[in-house]
């Protein structure tokens, strides 16, 4: 269990830093190729509202979205802070024991840092995950961004 | 060590959760039946004073508190998130090798997110415990919360 | 691999701890004597400027840095949180058996708390850190904070 958390928490950390260190082409990397993506508020997520502000059901969407993110003018006035705290990490029961899975639930805060210095707390939520093991390696099959705020910043350029 | 250090983290990570989604009743069970729980500000703590904002010595009063936070009006405007560091950890020397404790210190930050999207950094602080090992699980039986601002905001509805 | 993981996240939250708690004479003896610290922006990390806000090549410079911020009298008007996220590592190969050393990349996020209770978040960014064993205790032979904001606060008094 424990040996869980530490790999997820150090997926996370890598996670986290791909996109603070804007290297965004790698990011499509830490998901399943048919996996689902979705940044929502808490409100819509306990409602039950499948809608999300982002939407994804593949690694390639993800992608596509990598390039629209490096076109947009806004994009370089800012970057992102990740602080993602530890998992709470449930193993899922698999047939094959080749396949390993987990649900996985964990807090963030991110930090936006304008050009001209200004800092703020950006956003707030936790994620919930279902991870998969392939060939050692670990992978986002599902990750629901679940933002505490049910106002998402218009200006949502990179991913959380 | 570093086991007792994953565990406590673990505990932590459960402790937050269980305040910012909202599931208030199951907070008191953090704690052994005879704890201590109170928020004070960190120059008060430094003057050895005793009283806290917060001051329950038992389980059942923070039974009471949770009903209390229920019925105010104020209490669907808000939400918190933690943000939990590591524990520092020291186990305690027991005459019992049935019940180990240990004190852990562990720095914490939390964001208020308001109805309106308004997210703040709202308190800091650290967390001065010292935890019970009880038929394998752990519980707090002190948990002294104390906030770095000396200010300690009145529409501290929620938990820290 | 992630038992250095979990040392370095421990050295990092006692590095945390003692300047938050305001033990600052004992913030030197994280560093080996020959140490270098330095504090700079990410942008003028990323053009390989070498300059910084602070420098220091020495631990005796960083003791000297503590003396002085005891004499600033903007000094008591503030205090620090540190939230400091969990370190991606690597170990440096050694010829030495005995001289263990590591890479390490560790996200942060400051807090300051002013004597009117005012809370922000001060400064974002992450500790780049070249780490050594000596004698079973860690210690940094390097430590690069690199903060995120291009304008890094004429009112840094105490240490990132």
């Amino acid at each position: 269990m424990s040996e869980a958390m530490l790999r997820i928490a150090a997926l996370n950390v890598d996670y986290g830093r791909c996109i603070d260190d804007d290297r965004l082409e790698d990011w499509p990397g830490f998901f399943t190729q048919h996996a689902h993506y979705r940044i929502t508020t808490a409100d819509n997520h306990a409602r039950g509202w499948p809608a999300g502000v982002i939407h994804a059901t593949s690694r390639a969407m993800l992608q596509d979205r990598v390039s629209a993110t490096r076109q947009a003018s806004v994009y370089e006035s800012q970057r992102y802070r990740h602080v993602i705290g530890l998992p709470a990490v449930t193993e899922l029961a698999s047939v094959d024991p080749a396949l390993r899975a987990w649900r996985a639930e964990t807090g963030f805060m991110v930090a936006r840092i304008m050009r001209d210095g200004r800092t703020e707390l950006f956003a707030t939520g936790r994620y919930l995950d279902r991870i998969e093991q392939h060939d050692e390696r670990l992978a986002f099959a599902e990750r629901i961004v679940v933002c505490d705020s049910p106002v998402i910043d218009t200006l949502l350029v990179l991913p959380l």
